[in-house]
């Protein structure tokens, strides 16, 4: 089982903190993102978490990144905690990032 | 602007229910899917979103189903509400199904 | 099974023509795309198939556009043929689009 | 510019050698899975190019591996080559799995 409070980093430089994990095993956090395609300066945004706990304590989560400070987008991370060989705690992600986009025939290319 | 309260159905005939929404326009609610992966019969699953609202109110936003119940698996779903051409309002998503998997190795595979 | 030949139109309008299908059952065509980001003019684009046929004649199979007259993208459709409710035939397709990007640290927002 | 031929391995231990590539920078290759979902054991498994070069030589392309030997799957990555911050060549890839699946209802599972 991972503990996920602390200092998270990413192979591009962005990284996230998490302060407590409460009872329900869900975190607010601060994501401090190293990449943008937005015009604004890049700020640190909030990002709230929805976990599934299972009886074995292993868990499949997202965490919902709302950039609302600087862009027009939202980000979503789905994410699996591991064990790696070396003993690590090792946070695989898959992400969606949604622009918003003017209209229905432009829906087609919002989402990255 | 786009009234989210009320009743969502997809092409598949999943369902999802929205009774009220927040001040800071976030929502929780009850899932319907009609497709499962799983092994255990469906039941209705709680939701949890996260909006993103502009000046404009229009917005992007996520919510991110916990299939605790009966499988192991979290979804989330990226939408962005849009109204029509005969003026019905239209959700558009994309989403990302992760199922747990036992170890590293396999993370490959976990998500859809 | 599908017979692949002939026009087919997507949801946004975009138009595909299948002249033939080789005793491989791959096929090379034209796309029309209805939707573009290029700054360019739309133009047909040349598309190449890939197959994957089974004994039972149902088969899995990807075509890729090369839109190299207006964009400096490629496209990849993943797609299965499928019989609908009605006898007709239906093209189940899912796609990634790739923008060339300068460098490395840009990588991260190519594909859509 | 990158040049394609030979051994490529990816993070899963994965092997792609491609021996040549035409004038039009087309290549077909093998492909050494490491990791699969079949029952059935893995081989290594044809692979064919898509490519999309552009005048400053830089390309996007896709790459499309039939696992008939011993799935109903089909596989596509989508690429672009880099030189890295050391002069090595990188391939970036997104990569897209589509399974035969029996019927259109059940088409929102086929594709990781």
């Amino acid at each position: 089982q991972c503990h996920l409070t602390g200092w998270w980093e990413n192979e591009l430089g962005s990284r996230m903190h998490v302060s407590t994990v409460d009872s329900q095993v869900d975190f607010s956090s601060k994501y401090h993102t190293a990449v943008s395609s937005a015009q604004k300066p890049i700020e640190p945004s909030p990002l709230v978490s929805s976990q599934h706990l299972d009886e074995d304590r292993q868990c499949t989560f997202s965490f919902t990144i709302n950039w609302k400070k600087f862009s027009d987008s939202t980000a979503v991370f789905m994410s699996q905690c591991f064990t790696g060989a070396g003993g690590e705690e090792v946070l695989q992600t898959t992400w969606l990032l949604r622009e918003k986009v003017d209209s229905l025939p432009s829906d087609w290319k919002a989402t990255r």
